[in-house]
């Protein structure tokens, strides 16, 4: 059965990336060291390295919002803005992008193609389900695309890497979630001296 | 030299204490589970042992908000509150109570010795140092103590064990503390399968 969930990196204050998103900061001022684990973990294979690759373990499509896809706001407008990942981005299935703005699917090499969801998080589900093809679904981010899947009920997995990383400010994962996490039991936690990994399931599922 | 510290158990999502402390619920609703780890730990003398004890460590003052001394809002009047923790307080040593209101000392068994302080945080922390001789303080907590201390850049280390318990709501440690933890680094993370534990220190002290 497909599931729905996310594998995302946290300061130990609470933030999965900085405040001020621009181009040359796709994950906001300081948002980057969020991640320093994972790259780490890519490079030497260890105790994390398992950890790092959740995010796209058994995916067949991922769902994540406008501001994850872009910096750009409002209308697609002239410029051809085609994500951050170039010309082969790392997904290699089928991303849903929930934004307010039509916009033609964009197929991208290496089997990742784009599609621009403008009716809801529902829907960009449905559409993900189906295309997952009995695989996960895997909530790429940001924040409020995380926890508006976690306020509608329908996230089944989490995985949360904490890090020391304090950055103060940006965006909060868990912020107004309130009952949405009522549901969920700890069934892993294992930490390397850099990180340490929380895993969440649904009860009762 | 005598260090200003706190040590403090939170939710994964940020939390130390639940919503809507009452004299049934000193922690807030949910808020005693995020000590169950600690509680485990005295009982067992593992590896989480060393941090359940932390709080107390080389302490020779601790200085704490009103709403940790107790559920009463606004004047003492008459009612006769005298802390959560019975005749012998776990502390034997003076604390240093946070508060608007005047009220006499109040002596206990064991050494614990109740101040009030109604001059404010440095205030506070200028007669915590004198009396500590040399060893540290510790801020017992809550949330809202912890942040004055951090905001007014006083605090040297803090510990901060991160449960896996989600509260969804409650008193939240790292919040509108922005540029007040840019000069932290994390000296130590090690964790059980019940909790993470962060250790952080000012750098360049």
């Amino acid at each position: 059965m497909t599931k729905l969930k996310f594998s995302l990196s946290m300061s130990l204050d609470g933030f999965v990336a900085g405040p001020d998103q621009t181009r040359e900061d796709p994950l906001g001022k300081g948002g980057m060291a969020l991640h320093d684990w994972a790259f780490a973990a890519w490079k030497t294979d260890g105790p994390d390295t398992e950890y790092a690759n959740l995010w796209s373990k058994n995916v067949g499509a991922v769902i994540m919002g406008r501001n994850m896809f872009g910096p750009i706001r409002g209308p697609w407008g002239g410029e051809e803005w085609n994500g951050w990942w170039g010309e082969d981005p790392p997904y290699h299935t089928p991303v849903f992008v929930l934004t307010h703005h039509a916009r033609e699917p964009l197929e991208m090499q290496g089997g990742t193609t784009f599609h621009f969801v403008t009716d809801g998080i529902e829907a960009a589900f449905d559409r993900a389900t189906d295309a997952a093809a009995g695989r996960d679904i895997s909530i790429g981010g940001g924040a409020s695309t995380a926890r508006q899947y976690l306020k509608a009920g329908l996230v089944d997995e989490m995985a949360i890497h904490v890090t020391p990383v304090l950055l103060g400010r940006g965006e909060r994962l868990f912020d107004d979630v309130e009952d949405s996490l009522d549901g969920y039991e700890c069934v892993e936690l294992v930490s390397s001296p850099s990180v340490a990994h929380f895993t969440y399931a649904r009860k009762n599922r």
